[in-house]
Formats: structure tokens, sequence, C-alpha cells
């Protein structure tokens, strides 16, 4: 039988709430998740909240009856709360019906099987956690083995990578490492780094990409450094006829790996 | 000369703070542009701002002084002013160097030349200002003739969607529209329109484009209405492996103004 929270002052809403900041989740190494899709996509992929609240009115909705029994058998707790409890904890006027409180979880290099799919996401320092949703999102969509991330990125358990995400952070796994860590165990196997690039003339449509291929997308302001474009296999160019020369870094990820995709699907 | 304005309270400073809000965009037909590279990306594509600020710590940088030259010259207002303020003007702790106040502009559907171009983004109820943003940007990307809003779309001029069009809201012209006037435009001339559909065995890259190719991209949460679709020449879908089903609107946009591109440059 849930509990029900209706106060404001409840010392465990202003933890919760805490978590939309970045200092707070690394402290409690858990994160927020809003809104029945996303949170049923994590039901689907077998990631439950440990704190699950939701809005008395919403409580007769099949999908959120399900995510209730589903996270109480887990041994995870369920909280029916106010409208405006759901509001303080999204940060948003029009709450969801559902915000979740996961336990964070990393896929260390180790664990990765690099055979186990033909696309892999790369992307180093990316600064904005739309894009890093955003690049999730597509790499759900394009089957990619997950999304590796070198260097210092935007945490990808923000609430805004999340919700960009539409719930592929829990399809898709997330890997944090630097650089030569990343380099070393590349090596290590079978599998072609492919560089975006602005500094080649190889049109990534004429480029032929070999599985397991390393998408690697640089920093959205300063592409990547020098010496990682001297170490991938193969750098490739999208086209741009226009006058600004650059594209969204999750917008030329999602090119180049549907490029990739259409390619390895022959 | 320059004037300065260094107090907070200056009623200019205001009412240059207020177009962050949607109203007063629309009651002044003036909107804000923040940072060299978007404002020097503006000038280049021949549209100077009415007021400049610029910070005077960065009065010395030769864009600059090129920005207030040409607006001066233009019988525009140039304001030295401090970094608080450039803070206040763009809501940001780090503000540009520059802030940029425009006139609105916009382009009538009847003002466009349809042959000018191959491709013409055209979208509908998009919600997100990034994703607007984003577009535009791709559409200069891929030498889009323009980007046609069908309905109720978020505002082109919000200042998100200018900082993620990343200068593009000045090069690649915007239309409004409803739905009606746009159809009735579109067929009385040569134009292949195409939909982006979950609802159709047609794969993106098997379709076959012809220019002038208008590319239509649905509401991000619904898509298009059935009515939409029904018109469509053609529609086509971008292959989905993962548990979500479903991109990016930006993204989608994206990916299938990239195959028209290939497509039409043989």
């Amino acid at each position: 039988m849930p509990r029900q929270i209706t106060a404001y002052s409840n010392p465990l809403v202003k933890s919760v709430r805490d978590l939309r900041d970045k200092r707070h989740r690394r402290e409690q190494r858990r994160f927020l998740a809003e809104g029945l899709r996303i949170l049923t996509e994590a039901r689907e992929a077998g990631r439950l909240p440990v704190l699950l609240f939701f809005a008395a009115q919403s409580a007769g909705h099949p999908l959120v009856g399900t995510l209730v029994a589903a996270v109480e058998a887990a041994g995870g707790e369920a909280i029916e709360t106010t409208p405006d409890i759901l509001s303080k904890l999204s940060g948003k006027d029009n709450p969801q019906a559902v915000v979740g409180v996961f336990e964070e979880f990393d896929t260390p290099l180790a664990a990765i099987d690099r055979q186990a799919a033909g696309i892999w996401l790369v992307a180093e320092r990316l600064r904005d956690p739309g894009n890093l949703g955003t690049i999730l999102r597509t790499g759900d969509a394009v089957g990619a083995g997950g999304l590796i991330l070198i260097g210092e990125c935007v945490d990808p358990f923000s609430v805004e990578a999340v919700r960009a995400s539409m719930g592929a952070l829990f399809t898709v796994p997330v890997v944090r490492s630097e650089w030569q860590p990343f380099l070393d165990w590349l090596r290590l196997g079978p599998g072609q780094l492919v560089g975006l690039s602005l500094d080649t003339d190889h049109d990534y449509r004429s480029a032929r990409y070999t599985a397991p291929t390393f998408l690697l997308t640089g920093n959205e302001a300063q592409g990547m450094p020098d010496e990682y474009a001297a170490a991938c296999d193969l750098l490739v160019k999208i086209p741009m006829l226009g006058k600004a020369d650059s594209l969204n870094a999750a917008v030329a990820t999602a090119v180049m790996a549907y490029e990739v995709l259409a390619q390895q699907r022959g």
C-alpha cells in the first residue's frame, strides 16, 4: 500500500528535489527520470526506480498501476503525492504523472562486447545535456551497442539528458572513459575508429565502414583534438553547403550513424 | 561614438531584457541574438541589429569593431556596457561579448522562388525552440531554400531558437503559414511533398526524390495529422531498430535532408 506524502516540507521531497543538482546526484549516486513514457521504457528494459512518486489522480492509469506494482515487488517504494509536489520535483509547471528516483548505473569498458553491435557511438567532451540525450536516442534507433563518453562530458544522468533521451538512457549502455584507456581497449580487438572532421576531403557517403564501427564526434565548439583525429582509422566529412560550416553535434552523429547503418544492412 | 550604459536600472536595459519574453517580442516586433559568432553571421548575411550592446573589455576585438562600425553606418546604435548588464540581457552567467536587438523579419510564401533550391524544410506544430534552431542550422548546411513553419509552432525568434540556429536564422528564410494556404501554394507549381511517417513501409533510402523536394516533419509528440499525410506525394520511413521507435524531430529531419541532398548531388 503506497505511502502518501502531501507536505511540501517533507524531507524526502527535498532530498529528491536536490537530485536536479549535480553535486547531490554525485553524493546520493541517484538520479531522476520523469514521465510515464520514459519510466515504462525503463521498466521494460529491466530498470526500476527505488522511489516512485505518482499523482493520486493518475493512480487509476493502467501503466501507473503496473509501475507501482513492479516497484513494490522489487523492494522499492511507491509514494502517492500531489500535483504540486510533482511540479516541485520535476521543476515544471505541468508535472508529469510520475517521477522516479533511480540508482545510477555505469558500464565499464571491460564489460563491453564489441561484437554485439555494428555501430558504437563515441563522443568526447560533450557539453550539452540535450545533445547527449538526443545521441542516446539516436543510438537506440540505429541499434548502437552503446555510447562511450570520453573525457569531461556533461552528466548523462542530468534531468535534461534523461529527458532528451526519451528513455534511451535505460536501453543504451553508457560508458565513461578517458581517451587513452579507450584507445588501448579499442586496439585489443577489431574496431574501425571513424572520426567526424572538417579537415578532410573524404565524403562520409563514399567511405566504407566495417563493423564494429566506432563513430567519434568531437566537442560542440572545438571538434576533436588533433591527437584524436590522428588516431582514427578514417576521417570523414559531411558536406555543408551553407554559410556556417557546422552542424549540431547530435545531428552530425545521427547523419553519420544512419549512413553506417545503411551500409551495414546492405 | 558609442553611448555608455552602466546602470542596471536603465529603462533601455529593461526593455531589451523584456525581449526574452514572447509577449514583449510581439509588441516590439524585435528580438535578441547573442554572441560574436552569430552576430557576425548575421552581418555577413546583411542583417544588422538596430541596437548593439558590447562589453567595454571587448571593444578592441576586431570583429566587435567591425560590427560597431557597421551598425552605426546603418543608422543603428552601438552601446558600450558592463559584463553585468550583458549577463542580465542574455540571462546567462557567462555573458557573450555582444548582444544585438534585431527587427523581426518574415518571408511570405508568395516571396519564395521554389526553383531556387532543391530542398525545402517544412515543419508543423514544432514545439521545441532547440529543435527549430537546429533544423534551421541543418537547413543552412544542406543548402535548403527555407524553413516553412505550419500551424502553431514555437517562435523562431525566441532566444533559445536563435541560439540553437547558430546564426542560420539569418541565412535561411523562415515562412510561417497555415496548412491549407501552404498546400494551395505548393500545388501551383512543381514540388514533391515528402512526409516522414511511421505508418509506411517505404524506406527513405530507396525512395526517389525530385527537386524541389519539400520535406515535411510532424509534431514532436504526435507526428502529423492523417490529413497532412494523405496530401503527401510520398511517405517515407527512417528505420528504427531500437525499443523506442522514435527519433528527435531535428535529427529525423537532418537524416532525411542529407539523403535527399546525396541523391540530388548525384
